[in-house]
């Protein structure tokens, strides 16, 4: 987030870091004064507390971040664009209270502290997951005139199918019995296209559903999103061996503890940073496609992504 | 549902039976094509089944016959009725099958049937009933244009904030707080207001969306749809001591051996009774303070829904 020296040259006189600072001061704010409205009607029942626990204060934001750029890089709607960068983030953030579950992945940390299970019980936690996935319909439906209806549709549509059976949910259902399983190549791409890279795709053409761009540059996108979806996982399985639970603010080595297949175990390790590379370079020569002007924030985020250590 | 001799006078010419096999053949049509989508792109990994299991073969459908006979008394777009018929029923599934999981109620029979976790494990039932609160979703945002943006827009406004925080999920984080508890009469009912009214509430008022009724009626029918889903609850809690499991098709008496606090133990029996049919006059009042038409099938669910012996 903060490591601009690392950009390609195309780079120069933009600073991600700023970028992001400034939209995820933005973002913060958002989440801080719409999840479960701490002073108007709070939830009830300690349930306010578990959802923020699980939404505020941690997270690298990354899904927001796309929503933002790939606004951006439309000149769309900015109040369309923030509460579908909100909306991702909940769904994220839900996906990872549900599955640190015991029944799921068991896990006792997440952003270096307990995860939401361990720290308000399993029953408030399902329900928190519950409640944050309703909340994501809620921020992209105001009815406050800030966005118009066919955005708010459109936006429900993309998310709700990101997130459901031929996305995310579908995702986690593979990852579930696979495990101990020996992967095809198209087994553990077609997983990863749905566990992970569906909600982070969505997040690009969301903030691109917030602006009016031709055809050929909303596939342009959507190309982007495909390639940086998969990218982030590739890293996600590389940095599962390389880096230790505190750099991750989650348990490291997981994966092989659990004998979940990954792209390391399928490809090994220098073949899946080559592979990250490649499909960098995807992801930015889609970008190049699109014919859109503002791409700066896109290209560094896809650059920060597959070049994170954490 | 097919006892029509128990209707009041005014329903004379009207059959509920008949009336509820139509709608109920329409969405039982839907959900099976719809849920998990059997052949165009089914859900992977078992997901499918989990969730069309849950949703399919079983269940009153309260809810989505409240949303057509609301759309009906309006006039509406029945597209969208079904539509909504089927979203409010999903999130109604989605509840059940999270709510029966060993952390919450640890309900191994719903519906005369093993529940979902006994039959797909937990972490599937876990995944079932996320993917259903988005399938949800994406059955009120069709792209083929037989629902508008503005209707669309509204109903998953309606649909998000009755299954979330200020809905079901924050009623069953105070249920879940409430165990073992002494509740005075307004907590009782501010945690039914929430845990089952607002869906049976959202039921009446999404029905309502599908057309173009005047505020006042809209009104009358949030009112209406208050009274019904609090009668609702009385009624429940009634059958969960007078009747036995073979009949309710799930796990009698298991509220008073869980020491939640009910109308029942806390009013009595004969008084709960009693407010049952208060609740069904204030209901047929409210049909009366409309000022619409047809209303003959909301009056005779409300009288169903209240008399019920399941």
């Amino acid at each position: 987030m903060n490591a601009p020296e690392k950009l390609p040259p195309t780079h120069i006189g933009f600073s991600l870091g700023a970028w992001s600072a400034q939209q995820l001061t933005a973002v913060e704010q958002a989440l801080s004064r719409w999840v479960a409205c701490p002073t108007d009607a709070p939830a009830p029942a300690g349930l306010g507390d578990a959802m923020r626990y699980a939404v505020l204060d941690g997270g690298k934001r990354l899904r927001p971040l796309l929503v933002m750029a790939a606004c951006e890089a439309v000149n769309g709607n900015a109040d369309a664009a923030l509460r579908s960068a909100c909306a991702v983030e909940l769904i994220h953030a839900y996906s990872l209270v549900h599955d640190d579950m015991p029944c799921m992945d068991n896990d006792v940390l997440r952003r270096g502290k307990p995860t939401v299970h361990v720290k308000f019980g399993q029953a408030q936690a399902l329900l928190a997951g519950d409640a944050l996935q309703a909340l994501a319909f809620e921020f992209l439906t105001p009815d406050d005139g800030s966005v118009d209806a066919a955005t708010q549709a459109r936006l429900c549509r993309m998310l709700a199918q990101a997130a459901g059976f031929q996305g995310m949910a579908g995702g986690q259902a593979i990852d579930l019995a696979s495990v101990g399983l020996p992967l095809t190549s198209a087994q553990l791409h077609e997983m990863h296209r749905l566990k992970t890279g569906a909600l982070l795709q969505a997040s690009v053409m969301m903030g691109a559903a917030c602006g009016a761009a031709p055809l050929a540059a909303q596939n342009a996108l959507c190309d982007y999103g495909a390639a940086v979806g998969l990218a982030f996982q590739v890293v996600d399985d590389i940095l599962d061996v390389t880096a230790d639970s505190a750099t991750l603010g989650k348990t490291a080595g997981k994966d092989a503890a659990q004998d979940k297949p990954t792209f390391v175990s399928l490809l090994g390790l220098q073949a899946s940073r080559d592979y990250a590379q490649q499909l960098l370079a995807q992801a930015l020569a889609s970008l190049e496609a699109s014919g859109l002007e503002n791409t700066e924030a896109l290209r560094a985020l896809a650059d920060m992504l597959v070049n994170r250590q954490h």
